[in-house]
């Protein structure tokens, strides 16, 4: 799908709310309908004119010249004021606004620019859009997924995973790993959690050294292009006792359940409870305290959360992950995740899920 | 200072706005208020109180009690509408918000749970405060400079810089190198940018090959315990040539009158002027095109702002960088930046600045 088709499909559902615009200005929206990665950006988006409107300030002129080729660029450094004020020139009534990101004072201004327009509170309208995935989006998730998985490969090839490391040097070697596989960064804090630590669902990784018989978690990452991959695997070292087997198996067991609930129209709550229930029935449940998985696109947690609360259902074409975990406190804890992209309807041809994360699962003792 | 005495100057200050309470939701300044360094919070300070109450949600029930003893913690997902409903509860009248972080959706969350509360506006007091740093914040912003100090001397001295290198790599081994020196992590991305590719004030690092004969501009900062530090040094590889000893003598200049100017109350457009007008008399006015610097603290960037738009004067206390420019297009550029710490009044007897980054500023032909 072009940018041009990404803000069609915006302009559609503008005209559905009876929106004459829609003034975008939170940044990973902005470069979604735009491609424009800047730190500072609005964008006007209008129904009746296919050309959108992108604000920027002078240090990148160059940059949204290049990365936005077919919007009018403005050089203003007050971009959604501006924006606002522009829409009041042109007469428009209706003006969109993003309520969940636009602060008070934000609000203020535009206010005062926008004269005459109605500011109308639309808040996640791009957020619902960008839930779907276009082929784009996943040859860049798979990206992200590949330079992780070949990361973690590197790393245990090297002996990276042994008895007398720390935590914190496992997260710097798969880091700088992952770099050399073209990531552009970490998608987010890699978690590597051994022993006890392995318990605590989001662990900081510290100078703790690893010693045969821990289980060790690692939660991490690639960044690519703006796209964030997110895979947990769990490792043991040396030799796994009985209860590590145990969790190890109900673990994974429940992480196929999920896995195997997702495809389009299956509520989110259904697949939470799928995966959920494996652990309750192996006498858990009160271990596995957090959501079952989450989108994954632009930013590492967006649309949809997948958890027992969640109400709508899942779309083809999202990108999801699915997290189970049991944590034993003071003593330890398994969770395997992957990230994978949601099929179409259950029982049509291809109805399963695309699995991007693809580092094995059976438990490794290394 | 204790967190507590934070909480006072602040109540002080509240007090002078005749406010009864302020709700805190931006997460540094709440972090800088209770030591929570929890992903979801808010915090109540009330004038005549001086517990401060933080809400947080289950996730961090042990490690709220653990951040902040002093304070009542209440867990609810809530945070902020249970703060204003609680400020309700009390019989509170006038309750400062952050407006300029506070969104309008949340906005209105708040009015519905503030009951009778007058929510008012009160954006930027806290940010204010932290302005000038304590004997701790200093402590810690040192460690993180000595981390980055020690990562480039290492990268140097391992030949780390030399022809035939990526700037990615160089990217990379640096990030390595500040984690073995104890960082949490890079302070925000870092930048190295060789040749042409020097004359780009913020260049990602990119597959582009080092040669003999480049600028190769490097600006980075660790992440130690929430606090960051900020360093540009620019080497040549090799043999300088007449043009670049040129620049590279204006800046190096330019950057010592810009911390000789470095003192408590010197407004900030003159620290500015002072450093940019040895550029400008050497003919580069138009080659500098961005401010002198900012505050450095819990953020990389905050205040002041050291740039010839800036109101106000410098603070005996605050953090703040230096790092004029020099970029030639499609030629190469070079940018030196220290982050010190500002004395006090001229003229008195300890009114030099404190340089936390040490590495040194001459020219280095690696």
């Amino acid at each position: 799908m072009t940018l041009s088709q990404r803000r069609d499909r915006l302009r559609e559902r503008l005209a559905a709310a009876e929106l004459d615009a829609m003034l975008v200005t939170d940044l990973v929206n902005v470069r979604y309908l735009s491609g424009f990665t800047g730190s500072n950006a609005a964008l006007l988006v209008r129904v009746s004119d296919t050309t959108p409107i992108l604000a920027t300030d002078g240090r990148y002129r160059t940059q949204a010249a290049k990365q936005s080729p077919d919007a009018e660029v403005v050089i203003e450094r007050a971009c959604a004021p501006h924006l606002a004020g522009r829409a009041a020139a042109d007469g428009l009534r209706r003006l969109g606004f993003e309520s969940h990101v636009v602060t008070v004072d934000g609000h203020r201004s535009l206010v005062k620019a926008a004269g005459d327009v109605d500011l109308v509170r639309a808040a996640g309208i791009v957020e619902a859009l960008r839930e779907v995935k276009d082929a784009g989006e996943v040859a860049l998730l798979r990206l992200a997924c590949e330079a992780a998985d070949a990361a973690l490969e590197d790393l245990i090839a090297a002996g990276g995973l042994r008895p007398g490391r720390t935590e914190k040097q496992v997260r710097r070697d798969l880091e700088a790993l992952m770099l050399d596989h073209g990531a552009d960064g970490p998608s987010f804090e890699t978690i590597v959690a051994a022993g006890p630590n392995s318990a605590i669902p989001h662990h900081r990784p510290t100078d703790a050294v690893l010693a045969t018989g821990d289980f060790v978690k690692i939660d991490f990452g690639a960044l690519v292009s703006g796209y964030h991959s997110d895979m947990t695997r769990t490792f043991v070292l040396g030799r796994a006792e009985d209860w590590q087997r145990d969790i190890y198996d109900v673990v994974a067991t429940a992480q196929r359940a999920g896995t195997d609930a997702l495809a389009a129209g299956v509520t989110l709550s259904e697949v939470d409870a799928a995966s959920r229930q494996v652990i309750a029935d192996a006498g858990y449940a009160e271990h596995f305290g957090h959501g079952l998985g989450h989108g994954v696109g632009l930013q590492i947690h967006e649309a949809p959360g997948i958890n027992a609360a969640a109400a709508g259902t899942l779309l083809a074409g999202s990108v999801v992950t699915v997290e189970p975990g049991v944590y034993l406190p003071d003593q330890g804890g398994v969770r395997i995740e992957d990230t994978l992209v949601v099929g179409f309807d259950r029982g049509t041809a291809s109805d399963a899920p695309d699995l991007l994360t693809r580092f094995p699962k059976e438990l490794a003792i290394l």
